[in-house]
């Protein structure tokens, strides 16, 4: 169980609804899940960082299903249990197949792979990849 | 400097330079990055990874580009300089311009923060996203 | 459940009641928490955890309830279940009310966050912060 | 070198630069960090990170040097040179002696370790911990 | 339950169950456990990976033991409650008995313990250690 | 730099220079590594370390050769510079080859990618590796 309180809509003030409500409205689904729920233990911290997750989730250069997999990505390689349910279904639901799964994880598993690779034998940075090619 | 020596093209067996080639003649360029060098140590865990690494990271149900940032992603939070260099001039390479980039930094910093606080509050995982929402 | 047996008050040789013991009389509670009953799998190693635990998280130059909350913030970012809890209950025992729970969660967020951009962008370490700014 | 160019002052847009007069006025100096020039890439990642990082470290509930010491020990445990560096400094700034640097070492090392001891056990969250003590 | 729908023997490809019975071969065992059955969400990325986890673990330089003990070590340093379950099962059947698993632990603590020291002070390695000692 | 002053032998006070001395004797060295020199910013936490690391290290169930080698898989693990290179050279002194380092990061570069898969498909611990197959 959580270790705060987990705040409801029927108990919540009216700072607090808004967000969820809003919430709800972004994602199109009627009820709130335990993330925010958790967040609400401080309304400052929950409308911080709602309103940060709605931004930087928004389609722009990338669009909303990349985003959504780098999301699992990064929760995979940081063991987060919630995070990765929460956003490999986040990811389902805009359309990721599960095919399109097994890639990601090939990746994020070649890539664990190589990471410790590179660190474990201390491999020096090659010229042409300093500042990650950008004056390439 | 790395803790194994880097084997050089020149002094390399046949059967390293084989791969070595194949490299190269995958990735279009005339040059083998430090990488495959230090795993050329052990000829059989350089062909062993050159094969995986070339076969995950081949255009499939992913593209490409989608599949280097998935690696960058992975990469920094692992805290591997050298994977995120190379990996961030292999996206570049592949089309990600500075925007790009910065949303997917975005991305991975903004997922780093709700995974430490998911972990951090213990936040149970909703009964609708269990199973990363298979059947949903 | 557990890789190793948990040794109970009961079946512990007297070596090891006399750990159990002073880890109850230390903490003013009545009984021992599982963490020391699988270290009882090796006494030494038991002796070894319980003497340096007591002593780095004695009160000195910071505080208890400041070491707790830093110990809160290592475990969730290394996804540490058992520790996150122990830690967390630790930290409400000496006086951390949800107010203080929120804001150090917001801060292990942050971090976590602009860890990620800092490494993800490789970015270089400013001359004045350099050594941790010792000489500053 | 950073994987994107930093962006300074006088080249900086007027947006950018009310961001950058804003930090060095927040933290009495007359200079900008180079983790700032690197987000300039992308203003709005910049402008939401420096409103974020400026909010959650005001003194609250917990104080300012609290926080930074919070900030050191997550950066240790994440590898992040530039974050460890900058954290400990502001720190230092903020009245952290070497003593209690040392204090703060020893706790977050020690939290590594019984972190391992206890995932490494897989040990189960005493009934008195769950839910981080809320209801003890 | 798992994100994707793990594959049983019966309902399984024959290319699918040609792996299936060369893991029950290769391990002298009757079943297959979920690990594969998960990845025959990808028959690719099965094959890819049992032939990578065969040929890695089988004896060479470092004895079956040993390797199964440096899996555990790294399990649980990524936290991962899958693998340090499944492996220190695989130590434990390769002979790996309770005082060996208290002092693996024991390393694995201390080694965690002293990386974030290492970090934290941002210690720089010692001449006589550049390059893991090559040149010693 | 180290963000702390690395105690030089001939600035040390008596009791620091002891523990330097035994460092030295243990290892048969006649100089001292810079990590112990920045632990004695601390005494208290000197001697703790030393004393914890001199028996952790010292060969009992598991030889000191494979303790080495355990101590590199979860520094590469967690990215840290200063142990890999200086427990890569302690591993090699201690008759390491090539071969063998070869074949531990094979090991370590397995082990994080199964991690990672295991992780990120969220797969349930089989019934005989519950308890790491201690009733198996």
């Amino acid at each position: 169980m959580a270790t705060v309180h987990l705040v409801e809509y029927d108990e919540a003030t009216p700072e607090v609804r808004q967000i969820y409500d809003d919430i709800m409205a972004t994602r199109k689904v009627d009820w709130v899940n335990n993330f925010w729920k958790a967040l609400a233990v401080q309304p400052a911290l929950l409308q911080r960082t709602w309103d940060a997750v709605k931004r930087v989730m928004a389609p722009g250069a990338l669009d909303a299903l990349t985003k959504e997999m780098i999301y699992v990505a990064v929760s995979v390689t940081n063991a987060c249990q919630y995070c990765i349910n929460s956003h490999t279904a986040g990811a389902r639901k805009k359309g990721m197949t599960d095919e399109m799964l097994a890639e990601l994880m090939a990746v994020v598993g070649m890539s664990n792979q190589t990471n410790a690779l590179a660190n474990g034998f201390q491999i020096e940075v090659d010229e042409a990849f300093r500042s990650g090619g950008r004056d390439g």
